[in-house]
């Protein structure tokens, strides 16, 4: 399919795309962030609350059967989605950032010994970073950084170099939230496990963008959120081979996870995966899930990720002879545009350039998007990234150069919204 | 208001009701694993999705200033509904079972030292007594159990008994979920702060049923979950006093919940309750909830307590000279019907009685209700619990009355459904 050619009939399945903002029609370039929702998945969520409405995995009845049915076929779903080789490995967790929290310390628990070493890098988003500096901290486990190249990007050469027998696991983003690379996964993986190294991926930026496969990758773990990927918000996935979810313990304990336990703590868990899923689940974001992932499947990720590129490029292409604005990643193969305008040669502050581009009824993100130890590699405080998303179109770029084209000290600051 | 006088304008709210299941109109009476959701909490969470959209405290621009707003102002309004002293003493969490674990977690790393003794009751819900159990294991805390009375209750002089001066932490549910029966927890609280003890509430089964006003009741910490009380599954509640939430930890680290964070893992949070809240939280869910607050409000909660009573007074009239049932809690004060039904003064299995409701369109829950301690109080392998809400209706209960009264072995067992 190229979107392209349906970009009418896709948009339309968009209720928000309706709305205006700051009065003019809504472009929302703030897809890292979160994405808008298609009919599919409001419908889904809507069937859970007045057609399914029970819990799951606990109730005698029809209804709570049919809700069984759906919870554990989103569980089938999702495993297909990313070429799980079982759907047991598919655990529901909140989100990436729980995915990434329940792994750093679980890990660090069961496999780690002072003086360990995890990898890292100063790309990565802080849910991924800061858990294991958290989990590892009272044990004397040490996360290092690979170090990036002068891009910003991870690479093989790299992460060679980052090697010594200490480190036992690395855990790095598939495409990285403020500079949109995509590291060498497969690569990485192959080094990593002829060492003996675990590899956790947050999949956060990648999952809508890029088909995953995650036995091709050969992964250990992999992480994402629905609400990147069309979703509700609430729900995620932690995928992990079997025999290391097995191996692993869940952090959080309750209804639903124990089979059994004795009032002196001998607690005897379910299997995996519903070890690591204690009390009620976010049962209609599973299932909402379950709708995003037909929705984009329909669409297809390589058509989403050549579309992605096209937008990229387009803009890429107008921005040209715009000499007020710096792209920090061209050639990122990704639909992230991360970004500084100037006026004169000085940094407008990206929170202003967002500021006045929402007055255009554009939304983009400025900041240090939660990877905070990055500004050293750009010498910034901050960028403003631009993210699209498969229902963006090229009309919307012509937009945007436009109001980028227009920002200067004068007109980005003192915005009140 | 008598929600007699208006229970048909109240059904007419939940477009559930209008399903039907075993080919009969559905009785839902498993309100104890979750509830019913009516039009103003579905039109929230569609709202979010056909209008707000953003991410929260991430954007810079309108759509993402109003998600802030929405977000804060459920906040706000959660804050109002337990009549907490600060807003700040909201932290959102997954459900109950979350806030139960970063309880047990922090507090244990923090305030409890080996030898030091929480405790808890054999009819407290998996969630409540795990979480202690499996924190204070390596750190050599133990869990005891303040003895139930004769009908599996907890009291006063129970709770006084067990004390002594290793006891640090006592928590327990204000409603029983297997049970019914509320704590007398203002008295036990009252007890406990005099002896330096901190009191931690489960709220999942009470915060849907009984005003809370946490000041009063003076509660350290009161955990609930939002599906349990018309809302949408994936969101609950952490309350805790201010000084106390500022002294813990959170368990889970990552984007928007750090203020600053260094490559050797210095590391400074950002405020309560923003510590306790890393990733993307559930959003949807949080507007949700707090248009279930305004919903259950609007009726009043002591409305709704005492038409719970009417129902189950009304049921145990009915059942009066019905001998082959047997209920454990007719003096609780609460919609909860714990029983059981024999056949000639044996025991039908729990679980075969609820499969024979079910076709009925009756719904209840049969087992042990995540409270596995509990059958040795009861002597009973797992019974069938009924718990009503203020969309039931007597007419319901004189059908669950009639399925009642054609339950025997011969027609409870053999039923597929």
């Amino acid at each position: 399919m190229d979107i392209k050619d349906h970009i009418g009939e896709i948009r339309a399945e968009f209720p928000i795309l309706k709305r205006t903002m700051s009065d003019h029609p809504l472009v929302y370039l703030d897809n890292c962030a979160t994405t808008l929702k298609p009919r599919s998945v409001i419908d889904t969520v809507v069937h859970y609350y007045t057609y399914l409405g029970a819990n799951a995995h606990r109730g005698d009845y029809e209804m709570s059967a049919q809700v069984d049915f759906a919870y554990e076929g989103a569980r089938k779903l999702t495993k297909d989605f990313i070429h799980a080789a079982k759907k047991e490995e598919i655990v529901f967790t909140s989100g990436t950032t729980e995915s990434l929290n329940i792994l750093a310390m679980s890990i660090t628990n069961t496999w780690l010994q002072e003086g360990d070493v995890v990898l890292s890098t100063v790309a990565e988003h802080a849910s991924s970073v800061l858990p294991w500096l958290e989990a590892g901290e009272s044990k004397g486990i040490k996360v290092e950084y690979i170090p990036l190249d002068e891009k910003g990007r991870i690479t093989v050469e790299n992460f060679k170099k980052a090697l010594h027998p200490k480190v036992k696991v690395v855990c790095f983003a598939q495409v990285s939230n403020v500079l949109g690379y995509e590291a060498p996964v497969k690569e990485i993986v192959k080094i990593a496990h002829e060492n003996g190294i675990k590899v956790v991926v947050d999949g956060a930026q990648s999952i809508a963008h890029l088909p995953v496969d995650v036995q091709d990758l050969d992964v250990d773990f992999f992480c994402f959120s629905a609400h990147k990927m069309c979703g509700p918000t609430g729900i995620g996935v932690l995928y992990g081979k079997l025999e290391y979810l097995d191996a692993l313990s869940p952090i959080y304990f309750g209804g639903e996870s124990n089979a059994r336990f004795s009032k002196c703590g001998k607690l005897k868990l379910k299997k995996t995966p519903f070890k690591y899923e204690s009390g009620t689940q976010p049962i209609e974001g599973a299932l909402g899930m379950a709708a995003a992932m037909k929705f984009v499947d329909k669409i297809g990720k390589e058509n989403v990720h050549r579309y992605e590129l096209e937008l990229k490029h387009y803009f890429l292409e107008k921005i040209k002879d715009v000499d007020n604005v710096k792209v920090y990643n061209a050639d990122a193969k990704s639909g992230i545009i991360t970004f500084n305008v100037y006026d004169k040669g000085e940094l407008i502050f990206p929170q202003d350039v967002a500021s006045f581009l929402n007055t255009k009824g554009i939304a983009v993100r400025s900041g240090e998007h939660c990877a905070k130890l990055l500004g050293e590699v750009l010498g910034v405080p901050g960028t403003c990234r631009a993210s699209v998303y498969f229902y963006n179109t090229f009309e919307e770029i012509d937009k945007f150069v436009l109001a980028l084209k227009e920002a200067s000290f004068e007109t980005c600051l003192d915005i009140f919204f």
